[in-house]
C-alpha cells in the first residue's frame, strides 16, 4: 500500500557545511575509494535535493531610486531576450541587451507604486525569472511578482504590523451537493478577542477561483495595513470559489492535474444563477463557523469582472442581506446573458425592493480602457432611471488586477462606519 | 495615500466572448474610427491582464500507462533542451527531441508512484514547464509538478475526501520578541465537533519554513488520505517556521523580495538551541488557540534533517511533553555544534530521564544513501547503549523529500494509538 522505491545505486550526498567537513574526515578512512568512486559516478547524474542552495549572484529584479526596475537573467547562447509586464510605461515590455558575461539586462522607466507580474522571453520561450522565488498563478500562467513603493504597492506589501490569519476551508453545499473550498481572511486579533466581527464577500473574475483575490489581490496584506492605519474597520474577509462546476481551485480538486486551468465562460453553471440565488448557504456557514456580526449592517458583498456580476446579482436577490455592494469592473454586459431565468429576470423591480429596502453604500468603478466601461455606462443609466443610489469611480487603464487592488483600497475603508 | 495611476493612451479591450461580440456591434456606430485606430495601436503592445485565456495544444506533462511521463515543450529556436527531474529513473534528466512543429519531448522510463519535481533546461536557461500551472518552491527554486499514481503518489493527490481545513496563522513569541507564523492543519469536522484532537509538531528542515511541509510534504493530502482510510487518527498537524531569525518564510516578512531564501545553516540562530528550548511557547499558544489534547499521550514532535535535529532536542528537554518523536533523516552529526550550551549539553542524562519518563514512540528513518546515514548510526550506539528503545526503519535514497512524504506516511499511522 506505501510503497518503498526500489533499490539504486549508491550515492555520497554533500549539503551541508557539516556534510563536508564529514566527507574529509571520511577520506582518511576506509571508505575513500568506494566514496570517490561513487562521488565521480554521481557527478552531474543528480544533486540532493535542493540542498546546499545558494542564491547567485545576479539580483533580480531590483527596484531602484524612484521605481525603475532593473531585470536581470543569465542566458549565454540565447539570441534575443524580452522582458514583459503588467505596467504601461515602456509599453509594459522591453528588450534586453547582453553583457560580455552572457547576462541581460532590462531598466524600465519610472513605475507607478504597485504590485506587478512579470515574464521573461528567451528565444520565443516564456519563462519565470529564475532568481525571484515569488510567483503567482492568473488562470493557467505562471509569473514572477515585484513590487514598486510609496504608494499603493506599499499597501500590498508585508509590513511590520499585526497580521490576520489565512485559511483554507471547505464548506457543504445543498445546492451543489458536494463540499467546496473558500479561503477566509480574519483579522489581527481575532482568535484572541470575544468580539464579533463583520463580513466582506469577495468575489473572484472569471479567471480566478479562492486564490486570486489571495495572491493577486494581496487582500492579507491589504487587510492588515489599512486595519493598522485605522483606515478600515477589522473585518472577516470570505472569498469563496465561484465556478459552480468546480469545487475549488485548480490542484485542489481529485482532478488534480487534469484539472487544467481555463476561463469559467468555458466551465458549465456560468452565469446561469445557480450561484447567486443559494449564496446564502456560504454567508449562513460564515456565520456559524465564524464570530460574525450576522445583520445587513454587517455585511458587504464585492467582487470584480463576473464578481461584480455576481455581487449585483445576490445583492438583488437577497436585499436583506447586504449593506454594502461593490462592483469592480463589473462583467454586467446583459446582452449575452439569458435575463429571463429567476436568478437574472425583474431586474428593475428587484432594484426597486432593495432600494426600498435600504443599503449603505453602493459603489461601483471601472477603468476608462475596460472594455466593460460602456456596459456600466448603461448600468449606470438604468440605475438613475430608478432614483438608485450609488458612488461611481472612473480610474485610467482597462481590466486589469491593479484595478481591482486599488477599487479594494478605496472600498474597504467605507465599510462598516455605522 | 492610495494612489492613482497617470492617465494612458485608450486601449479597447476584448477578452470575454461577449465583449468580442459588443465590439462587433460598436463597429455600426460612431465610435468606429476611434476604436479601430486605438485597436491597431494595441496590437502588440499589451493584451488585457491575462484575460481571454486559453490553455495550449501542449499537453505537459502527461503521465502514461505504466507511470512512464512524457513532457513537452515549444522552443523552435532552442539548440538542446533537457529535462531534470528528482526521479532516479533515466538518471532524473533526458535530453529532449525536436518535432517538425519546434515542440521538444521526451519520455521516461516508468516512475514509482510519487510526487515529482522537475523544470526544463533551453540553451542553459532554466525554466518551469509554461503548459504546466503546479509549482512548488524549495528553498529558493521553482519546480513544476506533478503526481505517479497507484502508490505513495496517491496519497500525495487530492482525493475525493473530507478535506481539512489549512491555516497560516501568527502567534506572539516572547523569548523572540516578535510574532511568528505557522501553518496549521485541522482535521475534517474539526471546525463542527466539540472534540478534542491530538497534536503533531512537524518541523521543516534547513532549507524550509512553515510552507515546506505543506507544498513539498504534502501534509493536507497525506492527512486528509490517511484519515479517509482510517489510518490515522484525525489530528492537529501543528508547521512552525523553525528559523530563529525569521518570523516567517519569503515573502511573508516585512522584508518582502529583499528576503532572498537561503538555507538554515547561513542565518543567525542557526543550532544555537533558543528554538528547542522555547518550544513550550508555540505548544502554548496551539493548547490555547485549537481544542487540543493538551497532555504528552496526545502529542508528537517530528522533522526533517534540521527539523529531525529540534525533534530530537525538543523532546530531549521536554520529557513530560511528547509520546511520540520522529526523526526523519535528522541533521545530527554533533560534530558540527556547539554541545556545551544548554540546549545541547548533557544528552545522555537527558536522554535517560526521557527514557525514565517513558514515551510510546521513538520513530528514525533514513536513507541508505542519506550524507547523514552515518552520524544515525552512530546515535543509535548511543541510544543503545542506553537502551533506549526506538524504532528504527532504512529506505533507499538519499536527503529527499520523496523520503520524508514516505516516513510521514509510515509515522503518523503509528501516533495516539493508546
Amino acid at each position: 500500500m506505501i510503497n518503498e522505491l526500489p533499490p539504486k545505486l549508491l550515492k555520497p550526498t554533500f549539503f551541508e557545511p557539516q556534510m563536508a567537513f564529514l566527507s574529509l574526515t571520511k577520506l582518511m578512512n576506509k571508505k575513500f575509494l568506494a566514496i570517490l568512486f561513487t562521488a565521480l559516478v554521481s557527478i552531474g547524474a543528480r544533486a540532493q535535493q535542493n540542498t546546499g542552495f545558494r542564491p547567485g549572484s545576479i539580483i533580480s529584479p531590483q527596484v531602484n531610486e524612484g521605481n525603475t526596475v532593473t531585470f536581470r537573467l543569465k542566458a549565454p547562447v540565447a539570441k534575443f531576450v524580452t522582458v514583459k509586464g503588467d505596467w504601461e510605461a515602456d509599453g509594459g515590455k522591453g528588450a534586453m541587451t547582453k553583457d560580455a558575461n552572457g547576462v541581460w539586462s532590462f531598466t524600465t522607466g519610472g513605475l507607478p507604486s504597485d504590485m506587478y507580474l512579470y515574464t521573461f522571453n528567451v528565444d520565443s520561450v516564456q519563462l519565470l525569472d529564475p532568481t525571484n522565488a515569488f510567483v503567482v498563478r492568473d488562470v493557467g500562467n505562471l509569473f514572477s511578482v515585484f513590487f514598486t513603493n510609496k504608494g499603493n504597492g506599499d499597501y500590498y506589501s508585508v509590513k511590520e504590523v499585526p497580521h490576520g490569519s489565512v485559511s483554507r476551508s471547505w464548506y457543504t453545499s445543498a445546492t451543489f451537493n458536494t463540499s467546496r473550498r473558500m479561503t477566509v481572511y480574519t483579522p489581527p486579533g481575532y482568535e484572541e478577542s470575544k468580539t464579533s466581527y463583520p463580513v466582506l464577500y469577495l468575489l473572484h473574475g472569471s479567471g480566478g477561483d479562492e486564490e486570486a483575490w489571495v495572491s493577486l489581490g494581496a487582500v492579507p496584506r491589504i487587510m492588515d495595513n489599512l486595519i493598522a492605519e485605522g483606515k478600515a474597520e477589522p473585518m472577516i474577509v470570505v472569498m469563496p470559489n465561484g465556478n459552480p462546476s468546480k469545487q475549488a481551485a485548480p490542484g485542489e480538486t481529485k482532478e488534480n492535474l487534469a484539472y487544467r486551468p481555463v476561463m469559467s465562460n468555458t466551465l458549465p453553471g456560468y452565469k446561469e444563477g445557480s450561484y447567486e440565488l443559494s449564496f446564502k448557504e456560504i454567508v449562513d456557514f460564515v456565520d456559524k463557523r465564524y464570530r460574525t456580526q450576522a445583520k445587513k449592517s454587517k455585511r458587504a458583498v464585492a467582487g470584480l469582472s463576473m464578481g461584480g456580476f455576481h455581487s449585483l446579482f445576490i445583492s438583488a436577490n437577497h436585499p436583506d442581506m447586504f449593506d454594502y455592494i461593490g462592483l469592480f469592473s463589473p462583467g454586467i454586459n446583459f446582452k449575452t446573458v439569458n435575463m429571463t431565468i429567476p436568478a437574472y429576470n425583474n431586474l428593475e423591480e428587484k432594484l426597486a425592493l432593495q432600494m426600498k429596502k435600504g443599503f449603505q453604500l453602493y459603489w461601483m468603478g471601472v477603468g476608462t480602457t475596460d472594455g466593460l466601461y460602456d456596459p456600466l455606462q448603461d448600468y449606470k443609466k438604468r440605475l438613475d432611471h430608478l432614483r438608485f443610489p450609488y458612488k461611481y469611480v472612473e480610474s485610467t487603464r482597462g481590466h486589469i488586477w491593479s484595478n481591482w487592488r486599488s477599487y479594494l483600497l478605496q472600498f474597504t475603508p467605507l465599510l462598516f462606519k455605522k
